[in-house]
């Protein structure tokens, strides 16, 4: 913390590119490389400079300019990370923001680690942990979903939530206190305990209902699993292709944003939903027919949603067993070609893949098979899994209370228990001193510049 | 230039994206979607400002935030475009980035077109049209050499030439007037008609220099064209990539910044170098024979430079024979192997490829072949080829001009010619009224976003 970093934090390669400084020699070593109206060190805080990054150049014993730049000057304790700080808008040279960045370098800041920026800030109290998480979920969100569960958790939903828990927890351990403070009236402990069982009991079921969001929060960040499955020559490629190529039409970017194409996934009301083992879909014919049905299992297990894709009525035995491999899953039986064959079968989402027709009615089909909750912008949803991990522990410890309660275990002897599970819950947020081996890998995944 | 422009300035994928806005709604426009302390619309210019961009939810019936942001505040005239402008620093998701434009969008602005900005800028008389191409140059340049070039002209080195240049040419024409003046008096016309004339040619000498420095400016921007011949087996395929993988290192880059691969050049001194033809020297000994002579011949014909790799000293028919071909490139002839065959022949530079032995000295060899002249920060070299028509173009006038002189025809006759000269020059800045194509010729080689 008492160096100076810096870093790139745009991608290379745009009409500008911004390179970050930020500690606490800042605006000491901006001021050595900028040159524009005033010393950088005088300049006040969020305010904007025009100017040039200058370098000595030993052969014309002058300053040459870099590049033509604005400057941002941030103060501590007023800026992202907490300390004084600084951005160069550069123009989106790689070979000036490689010049600029080995400029700063040499005058005293070293390259900053992947999310160190953000790292900092954390240090310096600006977010906790939990929120510091959600950035790089932020930066990574791709649709309504995952933009809205990490946006929830940034502007600090969760950590509301844990605060309410460890509000109440306090409160439960405090009247366990207090239980053993009136522990010679016989007649009052009786009328505490069953209080403290609901209580209790209560945060017991909010830790659950977090923990169980994880699942949810898994499949909308890495997309719900969908296979399609049916016999060969069903039209299972066409339905693929047709299902992607919509998606494509439909996430049309601005232009100039243009995505990079994830292979095989699509959005459904900003959901995205993701086709596995579409490699065996892609084959051609007899590679399918080689592989056979144990591929189709295999699928199906991966899978939350199954499309399956016929092209005349299975007999009631394939649907009982199509159905029994599916007992946990959605199954979706879709008639395909009814163009040629106008006979749907009871149960069935009738469409022509080669046509496109009803694929709106596939559509919604799937994204109802999902079963994700509408999100409210307020609402909660776990979606790391070292949260999950502390929940499920603080659940854990949790249990042991109640266990000790309904054994009727006297109140000091829950205590430990009590603040295991306060302990366990602040690793989420970093309210306790968190291990530099944690906050590693943590930030070890965020990108560098954030 | 009634409407307000937005676009993407960054490029998409990293920690931050910045979205610029530009035109006389600027302010009103990002007021409609900014939530922070006070009213966009009051902010002071060049100040920076937190808060959010927020959308309206129909469901919820409130405004939801879409990104937690910076957004700073530039007002007419002093903004890169001479507009009022803002700049909104938003997670780089592109997600995210695309809704916050798509917001724009709604709320009045318009996506803007590739270079846009600039053109506003040129439009507002920010910049002129050389400086203006050179933003274009400065955001594409890759090595020391591109970037003093672009640099130089952005500074307005180039501009200030060419404005003295018109100043001389003013001054002819108005010497010219003087002439017909004074042309009763036949004893005056003499001693000012070849004061005249040296005047001329001395304009035309640098509009001839300038034009003349294209050449070196396409060959900086370009790359400069080295071919590696030789007989077969004589280890052309391990130079060229001992050549690459020696740059590969040498441009190693800073961590989150590294560079798109560009196939087969090489960086000496900040200069790039190009292989031209590596696609036989890759291939196969088999394949290379079949294509023979022929094919050397041809790279040979490409190149400004030509190594010449040999194992054993070649007879002084075939050095003859190759100096010939060469004869207006430079040759330089290489003894590879020099591990198992120590006989250098005289005026050849000796190495081992295999080893990587002198290779430092083969590259000091091709830099000199090079002949670049050392730029100086305020060097101007024409690198477009619009700027090198209009130049060639005006020299043609100006001889005209000079052919008149040589003639003794009467400066009236003259004036003609010079105006072309002078208006020629002036589409170089742009001075003079700039048709709508050509701007749109001009920019849309640019970015989106700059």
């Amino acid at each position: 913390m008492n160096e100076t970093i810096c870093a790139l934090a745009t991608s290379p390669g745009g009409a500008i590119g911004i390179i970050r400084i930020s500690g606490p020699q800042a605006l000491e070593i901006l001021s050595r490389v900028f040159r524009g109206k005033g010393d950088a060190q005088t300049f006040s805080a969020n305010t904007i400079h025009y100017g040039h990054i200058v370098e000595y150049d030993a052969v014309s014993q002058h300053h040459v300019p870099i590049d033509e730049v604005m400057v941002s000057v941030f103060r501590a304790p007023y800026s992202y990370t907490g300390e004084d700080s600084a951005e160069i808008c550069c123009h989106g040279s790689r070979y000036i923001l490689n010049k600029v960045l080995a400029l700063l370098i040499e005058k005293g800041c070293r390259q900053a680690g992947p999310g160190e920026f953000t790292q900092r800030a954390y240090l310096n109290g600006k977010m906790d942990l939990s929120q510091a998480e959600a950035v790089a979920d932020l930066i990574a969100s791709t649709n309504k979903a995952t933009h809205q569960m990490a946006m929830s958790q940034l502007r600090g939903h969760f950590s509301s939530q844990l605060a309410q828990l460890r509000e109440q927890l306090l409160k439960l351990t405090s009247l366990l206190e207090l239980e053993l403070d009136f522990s010679d009236h016989e007649d009052l402990e009786f009328a505490d305990r069953s209080e403290l069982l609901e209580l209790t009991k209560t945060i017991d079921h909010q830790i659950t209902s977090l923990a169980t969001s994880f699942e949810t929060g898994q499949a909308l960040k890495q997309g719900i699993p969908v296979a399609i499955v049916g016999k060969t020559n069903v039209g299972k490629s066409t339905l693929l292709n047709r299902l992607l190529k919509d998606d494509r039409a439909i996430v049309s970017d601005i232009h100039g944003t243009t995505r990079d194409t994830i292979e095989d996934t699509i959005d459904i009301n900003g959901i995205t939903f993701r086709f596995i083992d579409t490699a065996g879909i892609r084959q051609t014919t007899d590679e399918i027919e080689q592989i056979g049905i144990s591929r189709t299992y295999a699928a199906i297990d991966k899978a939350r949603i199954i499309l399956w894709l016929i092209d005349a009525a299975p007999t009631s035995e394939e649907i009982h067993e199509m159905r029994e491999r599916c007992n946990d899953k959605s199954l979706i039986i879709i008639q395909n070609k009814i163009d040629k064959n106008p006979n749907i079968p009871e149960g069935t989402i009738a469409i022509s893949a080669k046509f496109g027709t009803n694929l709106n009615e596939l559509e919604s089909a799937i994204y109802e098979a999902a079963n994700i909750p509408t999100l409210q912008g307020n609402d909660v949803i776990v979606t790391n899994a070292r949260h999950y991990d502390a929940l499920t522990r603080a659940h854990s410890h949790l249990q042991r209370v109640l266990d000790g309660m309904a054994q009727n275990i006297s109140g000091d002897l829950l205590s430990e228990d009590l603040r295991l599970t306060l302990d366990t819950l602040a690793e989420i947020t970093g309210g306790q001193i968190t291990p530099n081996e944690v906050l590693g890998n943590i930030f070890k995944n965020f990108c560098v510049g954030k």
